[in-house]
């Protein structure tokens, strides 16, 4: 390692945005200092910036006059916050010094030196043969991914629905459709997209739920196209400079479609807004375990509430429209919450079959996407 | 208590005010359940509301329609979290059922019922022949509380440290100032503003940490005059229907005069923001321990420095007006942060005696208040 040599300049913005798509992948405890490290990669005229967790692996790039190619890892957080705190519009010297093997990062009269790890040392992630290919809008994808996180499972026993579900299929009327689902055995969320050129015969990946996280931190308020790849193993995000490879969940994803209530006929529709400031206000006095919020449905109304010995009772009557036969049913109010925060149109419609079956939640504005929610016994 | 009654009517935005102004003094985890409890109290045209932790009671009032008179109380958070979510501009009535004692709360098509015990149950503070009174202006207070509650000790087996100091004396200019001082025996911080009228003889008190963030609260963003009771045990702030008391704490405050250096004739001007910034960035690669960071003063030069064997190696260098003799001198770069956050000036005056000896920091456009530095060894 000794004699190596890296030298460059960048913007500190350009060399801040990199870092910020990159960093967040790296875990704040390890116990294998190299996996705090960031991989910086001088070539060209640009630089190359790469974290991984093992399981994750984010990598950017960013223009840069660069004097001497070259390659080392330094600690992401240590730069990344270095740099942050450095003044907007500065222009920072990057060096890997020969003598010493740290890097040196100078800008106006900061200068800064961090240890340093060899770059051979660094684990990249092998890219497969992948199978499918395809391009989606950043917009589809914010939306199957909002719409269906909410629900993924945390329990770790249950690791097959610690993701997305994302697949492509036939929707209800036999058009090709790409999509994703999750499910945490207690509510299940469903988004879909018009299956893009190249993603027919995607029989169905998971992909875990950091991955999620940071595709969406990746493409946070971008427009234009998205490049993914999906193999048997990994999924590939590309979004800009950047790209996000990811191992995959391997686990059998329930055959959630038979979970997905046909039959119900109970139509409630109701505002959006006022069912979710209502479901907020009565769950104040449930308690932190349950969450549990009563719905008695009947002719153009609808009742919330919660009735607690020890922390009150609240009650809740909304306007609805609802002309089936009265019922009562019982759900979590945080899942209720979740749903409500999600629908897009005024008004959120609920389809229920009887108290002891699971209810449809659907969105009138957004026809592809559907939420299930098992009831509570109230 | 069976058979009590209670009844009025009062706006959402007064009742969330007024609860707002005591419920923080609530203990969040309490085993004595009443102590969980705000007092409400029904009378003439206004509801008045008590919370307290035995140590420090907040009271507060709020103009409402009077059905009928009466008290009781009820949970302090449940009541503040339903409150808040009612819709603003809503009317809200209260109202102590007296068939099942329980607190109703309606407010639209919204209706709660609270668990309430007994008012009295509750236990209100008495109040002392107060030997001192006087009144002084809210800004002046901020300022007092802010420019020295920094610097309060959270080490509990000090805790004559544990507030902050307040008593009345002469300035160097011989005329009569009130004074507050907080030191955690590595640093302290000092405020004073013109004594007002009646609070000559004010020997001293340490008024609780908890009691002056609660008094801070209190009078935030408020103009005008603040009433200020100074018992042997208790203090009492005023301010508009709000009235905060408390115990004071039990001790003796050290002679901190004698800290405070007298001799220190080296003098550094700095710019405070970039001082600041530079300070932030050089701690990034600190230990989190120690957060110690070596300044290194030369003919118009500061260096701020640290160096870490493993998180790496920081240097700023910062012009400064600094004539005297070359000197290095370590400081806890929180601390330094802390200070810089409180100084108005542009240029921040820093008064050293040698590295071994705490330095004075002064505020060119503030006067009234002085911070001083205990040096680390670096």
């Amino acid at each position: 390692m000794d004699g190596n040599t890296m030298k460059l300049t960048i913007e500190r913005g350009d060399l801040l945005n990199a870092l910020s798509h990159v960093q967040n992948v790296v875990e704040r405890r390890n116990t294998i200092p190299i996996l705090s490290n960031v991989l910086l990669q001088a070539s060209g005229s640009e630089l190359r910036l790469t974290a991984t967790d093992l399981d994750i692996e984010a990598v950017d790039s960013a223009p840069a006059k660069v004097a001497a190619e070259g390659a080392v890892t330094a600690p992401a957080g240590t730069l990344f916050d270095v740099v942050r705190k450095l003044p907007a519009g500065a222009e920072v010297e990057l060096e890997l010094q020969p003598e010493n093997q740290r890097l040196s990062i100078k800008a106006g009269r900061s200068h800064f030196e961090l240890p340093t790890l060899p770059a051979s040392d660094f684990q990249t992630m092998t890219t497969d043969d992948s199978a499918i290919k395809f391009a989606l809008d950043a917009k589809d994808l914010v939306r199957l991914i909002d719409k269906t996180r909410f629900a993924i499972s945390t329990e770790e026993t249950r690791y097959y629905l610690n993701g997305v579900f994302l697949h492509t299929t036939d929707d209800a009327d036999g058009k090709p459709v790409l999509r994703a689902v999750a499910t945490d055995g207690h509510r299940l969320a469903l988004a879909e997209a018009k299956a893009p050129e190249g993603s027919a015969g995607l029989e169905g990946v998971i992909v875990p739920r950091k991955a999620v996280g940071e595709a969406r931190r990746l493409i946070d308020g971008l427009d234009g196209p998205v490049d993914v790849e999906v193999s048997d193993t990994k999924i590939i995000v590309r979004a800009g400079r950047a790209t996000l490879t990811s191992k995959l969940i391997d686990g059998a994803f329930p055959d959630y479609a038979r979970v997905i209530p046909k039959g119900n006929s109970r139509k409630l529709s109701i505002d959006n807004k006022a069912f979710e400031a209502a479901v907020d206000r009565v769950s104040t006095v449930s308690a932190e375990r349950s969450r549990s919020v009563k719905l008695s449905l009947s002719e153009g109304k609808l009742v919330l509430a919660v009735n607690h010995a020890e922390t009150g009772v609240g009650n809740e009557e909304l306007e609805a429209e609802y002309g089936d036969e009265p019922m009562e049913i019982g759900f979590n109010a945080k899942y209720l919450l979740d749903i409500a925060g999600q629908i897009e149109a005024p008004e959120a419609e609920f389809m229920f079959n009887d108290p002891a079956s699971p209810a449809l939640v659907l969105d009138p504005s957004d026809d592809s996407a559907r939420y299930v929610l098992m009831p509570l016994r109230v």
